[in-house]
């Protein structure tokens, strides 16, 4: 089984003000997926355009002040939900459309956080999915938190990534993003800029000058739940999806220049 | 706490062959329910046209022939899954845009069936929704059946309702269709036909003359759902919700002309 992971810049134009999507990136994604050899595969993508601003604008996630500051959250909580639900509908119909047999999984649905990490996801539905021959298509998404400071948190596609591999242990995870990997400086600031082609900690890409990893979030956010399936013995792969061919070549087992996450 | 079910007849226009809303209804209805005084409310809808048409040409829910059969199957349920979720998201805005503070629950996500019953359904979610103030916006779906014959079952909001009520234990459970109530005789075709106020067993309705009761679905179903609560002393209310004010009334717990499903 393969977990792959499209990042919310891939598949929407994360730079707008409003939920835009990225037709022409989706549509060849979906369509490298439906061609590749892939067995088993279950797809998880962030939320781009249609979820971060929304989130950030509402403040999820962060300390609850009073209950007219809980109602507005719960208002940012009601159109983020239905925002990236809008989304993760679009992405399982491209997929559809070039004969991948799509499932959407609601993570609000299902999914508690405590102090934002999942706390509980019972996964029987997804295996049943998985078993049967569906691609579930999960995603990034507000979810209730059992922390009453917040009580609702903001679910990034990387934790579930993270989750998903923990629990189901696939074969492989591929992060499909807007860059080629991991840099030893920020690549959009030094043109000698060098990918590194594997990392095993946090340490060796943090040591280094100024990369394009920003510990908030971003690329260290990713690469810091993947370094925690080390643990497992799951390796990772981040791999740029804007270069045409990738994807297929990545799900079929190919070689893709990109970054490893292994010991 | 109240279950209100919206039926699909009232919500989408259910004779058309593809899916349409109906937008004058949800939106003076929608409107109702910001208007009224309710505390705790989990809203209930059906498919309507964007389910049934889908379901039935895929044969969701009968026996798997083979192979070929299961593939055709699966990709009716992608379809109606996708095709309801878009329903539940517009009736969920139009929950919102009035103000509603309404949450998404997709069934397909945590619900399982085993011979077309809810075999198992993890309701922690729904109740942490309630206790913090959001209305829960549940539909009818598709869903994975542990049955290996048929291994997908269509999900009617009507058992939803009634899954509901046996866990939630509501004060009140108010459908809302398109019709008056239980009528002692079909009322399109006999002009004189009674509405029957108070129903307490599925004999009384069908003894007498040619009902609006049919019992492959329709009015059948709804009313032996609502039977099957009377055991736990649950009554519900069947009311028309074409009629303006109606759902504003029934909320609110004024009288409203309709059947009661009671001892």
């Amino acid at each position: 089984m393969i977990i792959l992971k499209l990042g919310g810049s891939v598949i929407t134009r994360k730079e707008a003000d409003k939920p835009t999507i990225n037709h022409e990136n989706l549509k060849r994604i979906t369509r490298e997926v439906a061609e590749s050899t892939h067995q088993k595969l279950i797809v998880v993508h962030g939320a781009g355009s249609f979820g971060h601003p929304l989130a950030k604008k509402y403040a999820i996630g962060d300390e609850i002040q009073d209950n007219l500051d809980l109602k507005k959250k719960m208002l940012g909580f009601s159109l983020t939900q239905h925002a990236v639900k809008e989304l993760n509908g679009i992405v399982s119909e491209y997929l559809r459309m070039h004969g991948t047999l799509s499932v959407s999984i609601q993570p609000s649905s299902f999914i508690l956080t405590k102090n934002k990490r999942i706390k509980s996801a019972d996964l029987t539905l997804i295996k049943r999915y998985l078993e049967l021959g569906f691609v579930p298509v999960i995603y990034g998404d507000v979810v209730l938190d059992a922390d009453e400071s917040i009580e609702m948190a903001v679910l990034s596609g990387d934790q579930i990534v993270k989750y998903l591999a923990e629990k189901l242990k696939p074969e492989r995870v591929i992060l499909a993003t807007d860059v080629d990997g991991i840099y030893d400086k920020n690549p959009k600031k030094y043109p000698d800029a060098q990918l590194i082609e594997t990392v095993s900690s946090l340490e060796q890409i943090e040591t280094g000058e100024e990369t394009n990893i920003d510990v908030t979030g971003g690329m260290g956010g990713k690469v810091s739940e993947l370094l925690g399936l080390l643990d497992l013995e799951i390796e990772s792969e981040i791999i740029n999806a804007n270069k045409t061919g990738n994807i297929k070549k990545a799900l079929n087992g190919e070689k893709v220049t990109g970054t490893t996450i292994k010991r």
